[in-house]
């Protein structure tokens, strides 16, 4: 393990902070912060702001310009080696005549992870890595995630009442949360490249399912997907307005409903189908093909429920509003067979915080206990 | 409002220190500290340890001897003017020649609210009240409510999954919470003067409902409780043992079921009912006829949902544990009746805690939102 100085902290520090700078993720990409520092000195910061736009160490260097030579590159991410939509990184710095490469994390793409640093080894440069890398790690858990397994992160938002209620009987739901719990929402869909839901939640709400209230002028907007096994989303629904919505559904669709679906804005795709409905885990493979990296799921307990037995839930985002709704009110989850306490599904709570009155908890599977 | 100096808050905050000192409250008299001051120095500590024993006060002066005299008092609790167990803390103070006395908050007994400080005051005494007066109160939740109320302070404990359940459907239910959680339950125990729980969880659970677990040795019990309206609880169960138990029951129990219950440990006290099954206001009027403060409920859904549905709640100790168990297991509060959004009922999020793996909500009635 590569030793590590404070200033070596202070500036991969920095660059963390420039990778968070872009308002939403560089979709497809990673987001990547870039420093250069030569003689104590910053000469250039960088960062990945837009798929197709230069990459940090780009950027960074482009700043820099003539002091980049002798300097050391601090990167959140092992420079890339590979032709992409760009140059390879790391030739860019040995031609800058850097002299030193500190990366936070290799990359996670199998296919290239360590090349890039081995290429900067081999050609004489002093190269560390690993330092923060869990918080390198932690910038990009959608594009690390689908570079390993080929699909997205799922993150399932629930909100919920605090004796577990999502709906009235009646189906009354409107609003469980306040309205800082839902602007809340908003800035996870900015981050997201998906919004999932089900047809249920369709046909009860017609969400829109965009980014609204998130304090972006003109976000770039999520795909919006509906798993809708007999294609019941009506062709009025407000999600399939604007940039459209593609709908997952089975084999025994009319192809009259898919023609004037699509006419009405969606992109229908065909899934197979298991016991319990549609293919969950062909779903995410279709969004990790389509390079989605992270999804947010809004859907009612059948959804929820469901990815949750097929674990298939990497993080769960839950509201609580202050309010009990009484046992007569919908359920949080649904989830049939679960009968004894070894079956319980055990997670990790990952952070707790107040959302205006309502409580957020970022939750993560746990290993049993 | 009187001002107050850096200095008044410092020798404050160390009585409001002092008075926490007992590892448990001195039922059913309240938590009280108080520090002698004279020429910047402090002279004088004491605090009010158990019933029966000295008040803060009479322990500071023992304490300061001769150097009370021309010096400022720091109370939490405006000092007494009645004789109770001991004789009045204000002639005390009075006769060892403090010239100055501060109080925390006046005394929540209607009867002798400001009576301490008014005569403090035409004796010549320089008096200022109000001092760090919400943490004074924080000091003795039921202490206050009892005085105001004639009852006890509620707090209802509940145990449940992320979902909101607080057991398998087949009635399995050990544990659903962490062991770090369930001593942090033995901990409120400590601190309450009464144990409160419904026929049910005596039945199902047969629980000691002692406090075993909390860090002290010989802890001083507090008095268990159970609403049994019919005289259901079995004559050898387990809180009967020791310390005995009270079991609420209705008009319509045969006289050889008290007899043998008595026997047995149990003080037989019978109440109305009402359509619900026993009144349950009446059950804590008798508790407050008692000296009980702090009563804390430790049952299942059928109470809970009950003291909450009459409005009897005060305070809500809500263990999460970070669980599923599903849409099959048994709820939080059973309330029936409960069927619109608008009929919601709003609590207010007054702390939230990680206790082991668990988190721990405290809630407190908030006004209808």
């Amino acid at each position: 393990m590569t030793e590590f100085s404070p200033a070596d902290r202070l500036f991969m520090g920095r660059a963390l902070r420039l990778a968070r700078r872009p308002a939403q993720p560089p979709h497809p990409n990673p987001r990547v912060g870039c420093v250069l520092v030569r003689d104590g000195r910053i000469v250039g910061e960088g960062w990945h702001e837009r798929a197709g736009e230069p990459h940090a160490e780009a950027m960074a260097l482009q700043r820099a310009g003539e002091q980049a030579s002798g300097a050391t590159a601090y990167v959140t991410l092992e420079p890339c080696s590979h032709h992409g939509r760009t140059p390879p990184c790391s030739d860019a710095l040995l031609a800058a005549g850097v002299v030193r490469v500190v990366a936070g994390m290799t990359d996670s793409n199998p296919e290239v992870a360590g090349r890039g640093l081995r290429r900067l080894r081999s050609a004489g440069l002093e190269v560390g890595q690993g330092l923060m890398a869990a918080e390198a790690a932690a910038l990009n858990p959608g594009f690390i995630h689908r570079m390993r397994h080929g699909r997205p992160f799922v993150r399932l938002k629930s909100a919920a009442s605090l004796d577990g209620r999502t709906a009235m009987a009646s189906g009354e739901s409107r609003w469980i949360t306040s309205s800082q719990a839902r602007a809340d929402v908003h800035r996870w869909r900015a981050r997201s490249d998906a919004i999932l839901t089900g047809i249920g939640t369709v046909r009860a709400d017609n969400p829109r399912l965009d980014v609204r209230d998130a304090g972006l002028t003109e976000p770039r907007q999520p795909r919006r997907v509906v798993l809708d096994r007999r294609l019941q989303t009506p062709t009025d629904a407000a999600l399939l307005k604007g940039h459209g919505a593609t709908l997952f559904h089975g084999p025994e669709v009319e192809a009259a409903r898919v023609r004037a679906l699509t006419r009405a804005g969606a992109r229908c795709v065909e899934l197979p189908e298991t016991p319990d409905g549609l293919d969950l885990s062909a779903a995410l493979d279709w969004l990790g093909r389509q390079e989605v990296n992270e999804v947010l799921v809004e859907a009612g307990p059948v959804l929820g429920g469901g990815l949750f037995r097929a674990g298939l839930v990497d993080e769960w985002l839950l509201y609580q509003a202050p309010h009990l709704m009484g046992d007569s009110a919908r359920p949080l989850l649904h989830w049939p067979g679960l009968d004894e306490m070894s079956q319980r599904r055990p997670l990790q709570v990952m952070d707790c915080r107040m959302v205006g009155p309502d409580l957020r908890l970022t939750l993560r599977p746990a290993a049993a206990s």
